[in-house]
């Protein structure tokens, strides 16, 4: 393998790539990026057996050829490069094989392994196909991806539910997750293809790195899936994943649907209050109590090694007074997520979970069990 | 006590103070700030026992007094009062002593421990008094910490060493900080009263906490000193620590007078080039080789495991050509103090310490012991 490639180009597609590679690897072979020339380009692949990224770029290939290197280095290496080089890439066959990485003045020789020990992911079979514009896949990401649990004895909710939902007339794609004490929940319009999709989890790690994919994109994402595995394709990448091997709970149970108490807060006011007073607590996941009345409500948190905190922020109520408490970053992930300047609460009682709603985003729906204060 | 204070002031100088208290404290009083409110001012007082930083600023006092209550929490809590909010502080007396804080409607009770268990540091007679511009003894720090031991076995390296220089005509003030393997000694013009002072070593933890605050300084400071207390003063805060009571090594000895090999390098390129052939190393730590030649320096790191690099690096060089090696990261340290374009070595041989000048800054000079390549 012998190439030239822009070092700016072979920056971003190595920084894509590189980040699914675990520092730690106790199969040696997973800490190299393989890279394959031919027919005018580069394909890189990195995988953690679980995940696999594959990019292409442009290249002047001058031979053909395949070769692995430790993918961090060669991220690092590439990053140090001055900007706009040329850099050249050269795989010198023989026993001991490596790959020569130069531009200018400066060359490196990195130990490579055979490119036959790289594992390759069989995406199977993918029936099910749809595209989702890059914005909407974002929004997806960013509304739930916070609630999603990190317990791992419960596999099944360490990732994003994503399934069709049907009921009656209405149709929709919808992601949903929870930790067992939240639940975040957005939907949008059911996509031509995603009709009959199995409902799948898509694990954390695949949303954090098909995330930070994104961040670089805004045109259409097309996405396949089968039962067991998941694909996403947009701009010269291929993010290919397991799905988590699991049953996500029936969560339509936890949404109540019959709670009449309404409360309306500016949302970014509120988000400051709850924030002020929990400062009292030695950490944030402790509750802070809420005590509704008539258009007021009076957050109080009480630390009995080092003091209390209280305050009164205006609100739109009318029901019936009640004191609950929520886990204060609980309620500042959800305000974190608000989009327009109120937010509305649905609320039974001290001991039933509470729907959250944004007033300028009805794709989106949170439930916060509340804690005993 | 019982005063009003402007929000922003108040954060400001609880930044300050707050800084010097540790995040765990087996003595609890020592997670307190004092506040002492008298004649239109509120001082603030924080310590480590070691260090003691107090600063005073205006308040309107309704009600004389003093109280202690937890540093870094009242910081935090002031830190998310509203911008420009006038602020009530006040302490509600009794056997459960409470620090009231409070500010439109929020409102806080901290806990709060008696103000004569907070230890008072007795600075002592402090004999010799001198002056330095701000940014003087901030280029005092920045041009030497970097060289301090944080071994702690070697306590008496653990801090940089002030001292009067007097040689012949020559009468400076100096600042030394060495961990063994390199040294980095600033000077400027003695200051008057500073000519007898005893030679001081100022500790780690007060170089940095002075360092803090001198970003917000840009006027005089007044230096005291005794054998055991230096005190900085300026804009209303004073800063009190204890001395590192041990005896700095005759550091003249290891600087050699008779180097005559003389290279000189661009200081960006050159450390851009160490950084990147470094990126093989596991570890920044990990030798440099540098071949002298002709006109040229050669860079080079060998990683057994993972591979070579070398680079080519134009320079003024016309002594006998010579391998020498660094460690990576002390060639960048010293690099990253360069204020000229120019670096100049002066060398010996490969086993022998390195003089490097900053050819734009003649206060300052570098001494780097070589590693085995």
């Amino acid at each position: 393998m012998k190439i030239n490639v822009e070092r700016g180009a072979f920056l971003k597609a190595l920084s894509h790539v590189q980040s699914v590679v675990e520092r730690r690897n106790t199969i040696p072979i997973l800490s190299n990026v393989m890279l394959d020339a031919a027919k005018g380009q580069v394909k890189l692949t990195a995988t953690d057996l679980d995940i696999e990224i594959v990019e292409a770029l442009p290249a002047d290939v001058l031979r053909n050829g395949a070769a692995t290197a430790p993918a961090h280095m060669l991220y690092d290496i590439v990053r140090k490069l001055p900007d706009g080089a040329m850099v050249q890439v050269e795989l010198t066959p023989g026993d001991a094989a490596r790959l020569q990485v130069s531009a200018g003045s400066v060359r490196f020789e990195l130990a490579c392994l055979p490119k036959e020990d790289f594992p390759q992911m069989a995406a199977g079979a993918l029936p099910h196909r749809f595209r989702l514009a890059a914005n909407d896949l974002k929004r997806i990401i960013d509304k739930t991806r916070f609630a999603i649990s990190t317990e791992e004895t419960r596999f099944y909710l360490n990732g994003i539910y994503l399934h069709a939902f049907k009921d009656g007339k209405t149709a929709a794609l919808r992601a949903v997750a929870t930790d067992g004490h939240r639940l975040a929940r957005y939907e949008l319009e059911l996509p031509d293809g995603a009709g009959d999709i199995p409902g799948v989890i898509v694990p954390r790690k695949t949303v954090a790195e098909l995330r930070r994919l994104l961040d670089d994109s805004d045109g259409a994402i097309e996405i396949a899936l089968s039962d067991t595995k998941v694909q996403f394709a947009f701009g010269g990448i291929d993010l290919t994943s397991k799905l988590i091997d699991g049953t996500f709970p029936d969560y339509q149970r936890v949404i109540p649907a019959g709670n009449d108490k309404a409360l309306s807060l500016e949302a970014k006011e509120f988000g400051l209050a709850v924030d002020r007073v929990s400062t009292i607590s030695a950490d944030k996941t402790r509750a802070v109590k809420l005590m509704l009345g008539k258009d007021m409500v009076t957050l109080s948190v009480v630390n009995p090694e080092s003091g209390t905190a209280t305050e009164e922020v205006g609100a739109n109520y009318a029901a019936t007074p009640i004191e609950i408490g929520f886990n204060a970053k609980y309620l500042l992930d959800v305000m974190g997520q608000m989009e327009g300047k109120q937010v509305r609460f649905l609320l039974s009682d001290a001991g039933s979970p509470t729907v959250i709603e944004d007033t300028d985003d009805n794709r989106t729906l949170y439930v916060l069990m509340p804690m005993r204060v």
